[in-house]
């Protein structure tokens, strides 16, 4: 069953790599309106999806993510509309030579081809990633979460309607309409078909994926953040930044796990930290030396931080606790960063720009930071767009992964009746 | 055991990114003189693998590639000279940007980190990878054929006291010091430490690494190539191109597999190819159409060709034998060729310059070409230096992979104590 999935995803990809960019978003601006007009089954669908979330007892956050709404969907279009409005990367030529033998030589962007995503609960991905994978001209293969299979089969069923009224392939945006584990097995096993695969959830599907797969696989979305505050750093200015890297949005991958402080600073700086940052809820997991610090804080205060278990510098929060650790110098606040880190995201606050550029050049994340809380790795905060996943892995892309991290090249070489001495 | 190598490799893969071009210069140069003054321990552990060889009855074939002697040496030295010579990739920044909320981005060219090259007989391998990797600022675990291990270890050894006389780690070089396939299998799981795994050999090799590995696996450096020739070509001048295409070096993979001919000139063309290529040796396997064209032909030269079984044009030749076939029209060769071609290198023969456009756009490989020979597919010949493979899968990098395609970005972020609003 699978196989013809492939088998007619590749062959979609094949046309909708040559579809010209105003006709993808005539097809996308009209899809962001059918979603709003056909509102009603897909609200139906999703309320179904809900209620049987309830009863099987999903928390309530999970049931939060799961649910859609008149706004929400409203902002699922308004997503789509800003896809149209970014550039179409395919056909971009680029590394234009002409060699001595005359020979001319270009790379051209192009789409990569069928993409298969794995992603959990939240409906909104669903058609999130096929606006992306259309605008870049990628066939894609969807594998939604169990719980909201009824909504994602109402939006598919949209999306592949308005697909054909344009004249593209319905193809190109297909779904695995079961809850049967052992099809995400198939899928990752396609490998003649599909060329990607991103996962989109935590890191036992991540690990699920890169075990199994025949196919290679985007790995990221899952990140221990650093922020490293040097003896040189503006410590006033700092508070607002570690606390909007640690509190803005806790639950996400870019938000900060770990404080870095140097030892010069650290007796004045931590207390300062946990007055502050302790208002807005955060608790706190300190290392001995840093613990320590925390003395001349009165009990209410010092009574929000506890000593740093072995694993709680390996640990990614998603919540409002933040490790605190003092380090010697730059050297160590590197290699801990490194050491602990899953190269996500990890900021250096300093005045020492040799300091900086040791940081930058040494720190072995996808995004490292200068004087900035870590909450910017995102395709929105960075101009690209929508992103369709933040890489941690090493191939291919790192970072967010926008219209044109869905493309790659070909070599386009143009003679003259040439041949190989 | 390969779990230790693999923590020695990343490590050194941390160091060996941070340094400077002159001194990755410095090393490889002596390298390429340690390799000749040293060349009596490496010849002698060449011959007497090669010795073994022959009492293990390897095929002659198998044995001149690998067999080791001064020129051959003088060679591979050369080639790292010619490294040496290459633009360093790291620490390149492109992609500057100012965002509107002042913050800083750009991205800067960064190794991949650790490659695990896995290969067979050519003991030049183990040096060229080994070159390309450090002048990239990766480092590399090697796994090359059993045939080869004492040459191996004898070049490995020069490798390592180099890199240690230049303050480089020698474990940026490491190398499978054992026959047993149970650890190339371990080296495939060890994602933890490798970040991409480049097998160089047959689709064996390519297939076993892409079922087993738990890392990205660039496949490639196999392709069944075809050159079509149009209506429009110049029939003169398309004569050498396919005879270089299919005679220069028959046993690689941008060599010509399969031609296509457009039906308009296939009667008077096709006769005129078997009469050329039939002096080179060269045998046809040619479809109905194509045969019937052929009838015209005396009977030496006729039998020079048959009829064309059910595999022919799903084959990699590696040898003097040619597919001929008849198309009917550009839409028919543009099929054929993306339904049997694996996606290398392929080509179009015209004068026709809307034929050439829709030949680059719709022809899905890696190296689209319009009148000129397949054979220029090759980090050499396209101005990159020596490659490391030539990639046929569509993540990361697609055709010649050179020192630039061993490196990714990261993304380096500079603000004024920013924070997300």
């Amino acid at each position: 069953m699978l196989i013809d999935m492939g088998k007619r995803a590749r062959q979609a990809a094949q046309t909708l790599a040559l579809a010209g960019t105003s006709q993808k978003n005539a097809a996308l601006t009209s899809l962001a309106e059918q979603l709003l007009e056909q509102s009603a089954p897909i609200l139906t669908a999703n309320a179904q999806d809900v209620a049987e979330g309830r009863q099987a007892s999903l928390t309530e956050a999970l049931l939060d993510r799961l649910t859609l709404d008149p706004a929400r969907l409203a902002g699922i279009a308004s997503e789509l509309r800003q896809t149209v409005s970014l550039p179409d990367p395919v056909g971009e030529k680029f590394d234009e030579t002409i060699l001595p033998n005359g020979l001319k030589l270009h790379k051209q962007r192009v789409p990569l081809g069928v993409i298969g995503v794995i992603y959990e609960s939240r409906p909104n991905v669903t058609v999130d990633v096929a606006g992306l994978a259309l605008k870049s001209g990628n066939a894609v293969i969807l594998r939604g979460g169990s719980e909201t299979l009824r909504t994602n089969r109402a939006l598919v069923a949209v999306i592949r309607a308005t697909l054909e009224r344009h004249g593209l392939s319905p193809d190109a945006v297909q779904f695995i309409d079961s809850p049967d584990r052992a099809l995400v097995l198939e899928l990752l096993k396609l490998h003649e078909y599909v060329d990607i695969i991103i996962p989109r959830g935590g890191a036992g599907l991540h690990s699920f994926c890169r075990e199994n797969s025949q196919i290679p696989v985007i790995t990221g979305g899952i990140g221990i953040c650093h922020i490293f505050v040097d003896e040189s750093a503006n410590l006033e200015a700092a508070l607002p930044v570690i606390h909007n890297a640690k509190t803005q949005r806790p639950s996400v991958c870019n938000a900060l796990d770990t404080l870095l402080v140097h030892r010069m600073v650290a007796a004045d700086f931590l207390p300062r930290v946990v007055a502050y940052l302790g208002e807005a809820g955060v608790t706190f997991r300190a290392d001995p030396a840093a613990y320590a610090c925390l003395d001349r804080l009165d009990a209410t205060l010092k009574a929000l931080a506890s000593p740093a278990g072995p694993e709680d510098f390996d640990t990614e929060w998603m919540s409002l606790v933040l490790g605190l650790k003092v380090v010697d110098n730059l050297d160590e606040a590197i290699a801990h960063t490194n050491a602990h880190s899953l190269g996500h995201s990890d900021s250096i606050l300093t005045a020492d720009s040799g300091h900086a550029a040791r940081w930058v050049n040494e720190v072995d994340s996808a995004a490292v930071y200068v004087n900035a809380s870590t909450r910017f790795t995102d395709g929105n905060q960075f101009g690209l767009g929508a992103e369709v996943a933040i890489s941690t892995q090493r191939l291919h892309a790192r970072g967010p992964m926008g219209l044109r991290e869905l493309t790659i090249y070909k070599w386009v070489v143009i003679g003259d009746y040439h041949v190989r001495p």
